[in-house]
């Protein structure tokens, strides 16, 4: 087995404690791109006669999903930290699916980096929400999200 | 001790699982208007070396809150559902404090409602983080965040 | 010389009078997608010592392209209203070049149409601006961005 | 007659081409803080059977009134540049009526300034739109919302 640099960077965010009681696992990761999944639990469920999960689960999937993108998409891990974040909610997730999300930092500026990702089942063109975001490149001024991991 | 009506529903949102496992907790509550807390906790910590919590914390507390002054501010509960969520991140939260979120629902139209919140610590002038969102007031044709609890 | 219906669509909407103050063009037009021009002109400028034209030239470019995306993607014309509109802002436009701009309606519900858009000289991978939006489709109970042309 | 420094950079911000084709006006300004009226037109209109003005002219108004308001709070002129900007629409502006906006930038920090904005007629308190947005304070690497006026 082999684990990328990118892939071990990715993982070590994800090992916090927000996301690993969320249950959030890497999927894939590339330079600026990252696939991250959320399985379906039932204490995620926010409507119980429904079963469908919290919109807030999707939420967090969304957020952290944008970070490890744009943590990937730098020449080295550095601090940095969400300036701000949009999501759109389309529709419920549905029961007992597990739901994907893929990010893409598409733009790295002096000090900020802009990013998108989309949540889904099966296919990206089908999405439950999609989050735009833009992250400063500098934690100290901000919000710290995630310090790089040693 | 008296709980009114809609401290009791707020309560009821907040205790789902994804709310209870960040341990936010009802504060206040009136019509359109809802104050939460998140207890410090080092579990919620996403930077080891200073203590600071996750960004993702924050973004999940105001979340909630946006949600719960919806709540509140309808007619009747009935099934709402997030469409949109924006925060803007200021500064870190404070090591070892409570965070606060105050969330006032300003506009309900026959279709959607808008709220705006803000987290911080000792007052809503020196705030961590903000939000506006808009809350599609049937479900069922988005992502349900929440049904009225029974 | 041919034009489509929705070709059309998309002239009629731009030749209302802000859109015409800015000097929109509309390029081409598909179901869901549209791409429209902004020419460099000096009235547009915001900054004389360096020539370039407005952030907020920018900002109405970007509105009017995703409610022209929109719009073509309902099966037939109809009263749409913005809902919500987010703006990222990545570099200033380069002085004296035509601003392009294009939107993909990606998602409609029953409701709510959602779409994005990016603003670039020469590629969408080097943006000047991109936009993501929410549009309701009966104008009646919000803003009515536009109703469709006779 | 008189009139204040600040009110002179918000008139001299208001002054270039794309804000006085709108025919915005600046009401009052102090620290951080800025009103402005958007005057109804039949130029402005973008729905010839009800007469309402297009949605355009209110993102363009709130736009700048955003950056009049950032100005404004930093403790000398500087170049300020729309690092985002998002705007939730309510309702449709009463036809015939002045439209007011009032920005307040709430928290200024080392690089970035964050405000938020209000339009209506009569009052804040029945929005026909709301704005927040983030501007970043040194325009050289983003776009160059507006230089400092001479």
């Amino acid at each position: 087995m082999q684990t990328t640099p990118l892939m071990a960077l990715a993982q070590a965010m994800t090992a916090t404690a927000h996301p690993r009681a969320l249950g959030l696992e890497v999927i894939s990761v590339e330079k600026g791109r990252a696939r991250l999944s959320l399985p379906y639990r039932a204490e995620l469920v926010g409507e119980p006669e429904t079963g469908v999960i919290a919109g807030g689960a999707i939420t967090a999937l969304l957020d952290h999903v944008c970070g490890v993108a744009v943590m990937t998409a730098l020449a080295a891990p550095a601090p940095i930290a969400t300036l701000d974040l949009r999501i759109d909610y389309m529709r419920p997730a549905a029961v007992g699916r597990i739901v994907l999300a893929e990010a893409h930092c598409y733009k790295v500026t002096h000090s900020i980096a802009f990013v998108r990702a989309t949540a889904y089942e099966d296919s990206a063109d089908d999405p439950i929400a999609s989050a735009s975001a833009a992250f400063i490149l500098t934690g100290t001024q901000l919000h710290p999200w995630s310090s790089a991991p040693a």
